[in-house]
């Protein structure tokens, strides 16, 4: 009973995961419902080598790539996703209910890979972690009791993205630009703010999460993310070399 | 929105439980997703006491029934579903894909109490317990891999009973900018590529073009219409005034 979502286009990103019990339980879960690409982001270590021997999922555990940065793990992925327990984060990214934003998800899979990614049992994903992503899920659960297993909330997001046998239509979407890509535009639009002193050291590190998030509110598309790239990369230079067509200092308007 | 389910209609009933931590998991499922009675069958004696310290569900354990046997456990139950990893055991019962198994228990609680059993981790449910159901659902899994663990069949069983009644806001949209705006941040980033000669004269239009449906492209909010208009001015200012921090000519990357 293969189901029509492209499973093989869905990384499954464990970020900072603690308890091999609970690595293992989120590779059997992801075995039970077809989706067999794991990817771990700084796993503890004796933890990631003891969930090698988890039940029932060891070719998908010995299968599964290891990152030293969330940035590197998901790069080639088009769409990034993150899972929230907390249902209004303070408005930084759209919160989607899960059967609403798996729908989004399926529909992204018809022509483009996509990560989600799973936080530390504890303290789930970090704000820094949240400016990767593109918009976030969140499973609905009891107001008085929110936090769920690591590895139960793997299996409960996985089963709502297979549950449903119907097709998804495709619309003809452009290719989305990759989160390396994306990433690129990030960095090249914060050095260009750095040399403009729009951001100073002071202030760097929270300008620079402002700023991942709006570049992945821009949506780009792959061939936007190009543009972007080239007409940063020529303010760059202009910046950088100093030199002024106008020869006089204008105040800012 | 669908009627609330009458959670405390329904009881899982956890039949010959062997592990410790899949009752404690179960438990904390049925918590997450509100469903507070939990009745146990004959649990191996050690893991039940070792569950009742589980985090984040021990009220629910210590409230949790124990029963030497499924009959007394579901006596007051009108409805007894059992669950099954086989999707077509040569079965005396109906078996339902979850989904749908899951709208009929949702009726039922309606009206009347109903019991949901999960059997040990070894075996499932065996002839003798399936004999006590009306009828079985099965979470679809993939056929190679059709075992699920206790404590994640459980929380997807009871996240597909309230998956569509529990309300969760939609994200707030928020307010988009308007076509001036829009249009301001056209101008300034063409002034800045134009400065920047990434642009020029004979280019000038083609150019004007382009950029113009680039920045629709990006459909901007409000606020982030505002934090364009700002960096974009702070990068005219710098390109303006030549002013270089590097003092060398770099050539663009």
């Amino acid at each position: 009973m293969p189901p029509p979502v492209e499973l093989d286009r869905l990384c499954v990103v464990l970020v900072s995961p603690r308890n091999p019990l609970n690595i293992g339980a989120a590779a059997r879960a992801m075995s039970n419902f077809g989706f067999l690409r794991l990817r771990v982001v700084n796993p503890y270590d004796v933890a990631f080598r003891e969930a090698r021997s988890a039940m029932g999922a060891a070719p998908l555990l010995a299968s599964a790539e290891e990152y030293s940065s969330l940035a590197e793990a998901v790069a080639d992925c088009s769409l990034v996703i993150g899972t929230t327990s907390i249902q209004h984060r303070e408005l930084l990214h759209p919160v989607w209910r899960l059967d609403e934003g798996a729908a989004l998800i399926r529909q992204q899979l018809t022509s483009a890979p996509a990560a989600l990614l799973f936080g530390s049992e504890k303290f789930g994903l970090s704000n820094q972690e949240l400016s990767h992503c593109h918009w976030l899920i969140n499973i609905p659960t009891r107001d008085e009791h929110v936090s769920m297993n690591l590895g139960q909330a793997v299996a409960v997001a996985l089963y709502e993205l297979v549950r449903e046998h119907k097709a998804v239509d495709a619309p003809d979407v452009p290719e989305m630009a990759t989160a390396g890509d994306v990433e690129r535009v990030t960095a090249s639009l914060l050095e260009a703010l750095s040399i403009s002193g729009y951001s100073t050291p002071a202030t760097t590190e929270a300008t620079e999460e402002k700023i991942r998030r709006l570049v992945r509110r821009m949506n780009l598309n792959a061939r936007d993310a190009e543009l972007w790239l080239g007409m940063l990369r020529q303010m760059l230079w202009k910046l950088r070399t100093g030199q002024s067509d106008v020869g006089i200092a204008v105040v800012p308007k």
